[in-house]
């Protein structure tokens, strides 16, 4: 018998509607012959009155971690005890379980904690007995019993888990969205859900701001090779399976475009190509804990370069001003910035055995006369950096091109 | 050192800055010397919220009542979380428990085990290290580690069986009244704060309606010999102290006039009197799940006598149609009822040792020219039913004949 992890996150159960909507589509794979396990997020805005309650008390957070999951683990369990009611009121086994009953360890880094190890023992026997077990995200106990966390993506990385303990046939993340798409559909008309993609790709394409499926879960997918399938909750589509590199098939090039709005570059000119140069710059911005994303610096003309990178728009003003104080220290000539720019990025694992989509893709750019502001590489991505106003010409000119409306056979 | 367990209801949790309060009490008993375990329920309204929700899914309760569990346990922990938050903030070493983390084990009995076992070697260390638990009230876990809840009054059940346990000095329970009153302060002017009450008294106060404790609560205490004191979140004011009869002291005769307005009582006209008649009237009250309260019956003259019960008002309806078919079956008279009625308690410990007490109530209401309808009594204890329109007249007549708004010295 094969055994599915269905995962509905905190828009698929939002509301007692929602919740009946779930049932529907856990008894649905029952009647295909599947045993189900469901994992479930707090409801619609929960987590975020929890939040505020805890920020009443203590806006300075100097009451640590620990209680702050106490009190964000009530979140899930208020939902795995009315879907786990919902299920038995419509004639199915069930039984809810909080994070510790379904036997899952972590470390004791509340608030972002790691799981250890589940002990399946009892879920297994509840799964044979024909029960369906309504396991709460997010969250675990650690070694002393403590209520623990997982922070962000939380839910998804506890259905990951489960799959891989349970030698799960299949992952299923239901949310809001039919799949992960070729493009952002609100941008790109011809954007298309794509049928699958490799855990590679869905890396580059999540971290990249299609927000489908957090980075954390979709690694632990990969490493455990748990088939991953992101469909909607409120839909009957298949939606996209997110599966390892299957080598017999003929991979297509590109597998979508992935960009994101809130960027901003900044650059100091005239700097010393000499050791150390590159932290004395990015040394300050990490301690403010200003991210920073995409880093370009050219080779070096007459013992002097230009060194570039890319933060959240939000962080500019900051970073520009540490940098003003950096470029003084190391007699640097200026510092330039600029917030009106975007990320655009093509991925595609096909990349790697086919030359020249670089070549192409700096042409399609050339043909609609947008110039590129930086680049970045890795082995199934190429990222540019173009003005934001370019964005949307930008990625429709590359999605025609590429043909990602089209399905590849 | 002493040890005080603080217990905190509802309305003493219902916003962050109640909880501000409460923090207020647990420091100041702290500075006054005092090690301190707290007790919480949940926020206000918090429970009537999640039931709602619950009601949502399940209205026929299908679903039975483990789910109910795991979904009211979520209140308290909500509270734990956020008053150890607080308490941490202001510098005082705190950490939150759950039922189950504070070792507390029930009976399967779900939405209301008992409580079987605490296992309080955990929370005695962390006491002893200068840490205040914070213990969710209301809650435990089953031996097979399911999420229990204690039902009404559950969570001053919590706090007075920790109290017993920890061999505590004072469990104290804050409500939103400054303590056991002599009678209801809204009708009857004089009405007085007691300094202190017998456990005895207090079971037949708050059965008859003084509602500060619940019975369960003080039963428990009295078992376990707890010294429970009732006082207000509010001000402070030492309330009022339950504990046993000390024989050395001279009790006051009465020490409180407890009453209940919303009673109906209902009368069975001329049945015979052989054995077996009570339970053919009162077993189908029974099976309706109509509670019953006063019994009286007269002795028999001519072998027929009257029967006649109380029960809430908003069961009359009821238990007058059960009656009139329950007559016909008995070859009863007639039945009777009046649902305008009120029940009157004098109670004191003192009443054992002190003739004439029934007697002197009797003249009292008498000389209001108040008509009894129903007389019972207990060693503690005497009860009449009188008119709903004379109970106000009839409370502060015996309230001023007893001399009860005088402090006994």
């Amino acid at each position: 018998m094969s055994l599915f992890v269905q995962k509905f996150g905190g828009t698929s159960v939002a509301s007692i509607s929602h919740i009946e909507n779930v049932v529907r589509k856990v008894i649905s794979a029952r009647d295909e012959g599947h045993d189900v396990v469901v994992v479930v997020s707090a409801m619609g805005d929960e987590t975020d009155r929890l939040v505020a309650l805890a920020n009443e008390v203590d806006h300075q957070h100097i009451s640590g971690r620990r209680e702050m999951d106490v009190l964000l683990s009530t979140g899930e369990q208020i939902t795995i005890s009315l879907l786990a009611m919902m299920l038995l009121k419509h004639g199915v086994k069930a039984q809810s379980y909080t994070g510790r009953q379904a036997g899952i360890l972590t470390d004791d880094g509340h608030t972002k904690a790691r799981i250890l190890d589940i002990d399946t023992a009892h879920l297994k026997a509840r799964i044979e007995e024909g029960v369906v077990p309504v396991v709460a995200g997010f969250q675990g106990t650690d070694d002393d019993g403590n209520i623990t966390t997982l922070g962000r993506g939380g839910s998804d990385t506890t259905a990951v888990a489960l799959a891989a303990v349970l030698d799960a046939d299949e992952c299923r993340i239901y949310t809001d969205v039919k799949g992960v798409f070729t493009t952002d559909p609100r941008v790109v008309e011809g954007a298309r859900c794509l049928k699958e993609v490799t855990f590679e790709e869905m890396l580059e394409l999540a971290s990249l701001g299609s927000r489908v499926l957090h980075t954390r879960a979709v690694e632990l997918a990969s490493k455990y090779e748990v088939p991953l399938r992101v469909l909607s909750s409120f839909e009957d589509a298949p939606g996209t399976l997110i599966t390892r590199e299957d080598e017999s098939m003929e991979q297509p090039i590109i597998s979508g475009i992935a960009f994101t709005r809130d960027e901003a570059k900044l650059t100091v000119l005239g700097v010393k190509d000499v050791p150390g140069i590159a932290s004395a710059i990015l040394g300050p911005i990490s301690k403010a804990n200003i991210e920073v994303d995409m880093i370009v610096q050219n080779v070096a003309a007459d013992q002097s370069t230009d060194f570039t990178f890319t933060v959240r728009r939000e962080d500019y003003d900051q970073a520009l001003e540490i940098l003003e104080k950096v470029a003084k220290n190391i007699d640097a000539r200026e510092v330039a910035g600029d917030n009106k720019i975007a990320k655009l990025s093509m991925v595609g694992v096909g990349m790697r055995s086919h030359a020249g989509v670089a070549s192409r893709m700096f042409e399609v750019l050339a043909n609609e006369s947008i110039n590129i502001l930086m680049i970045s590489t890795s082995e199934i991505k190429i990222s540019v950096v173009v003005a934001e106003k370019y964005l949307e010409l930008a990625a429709r000119a590359l999605h025609s091109a590429f043909d990602l409306s089209e399905e590849v056979s």
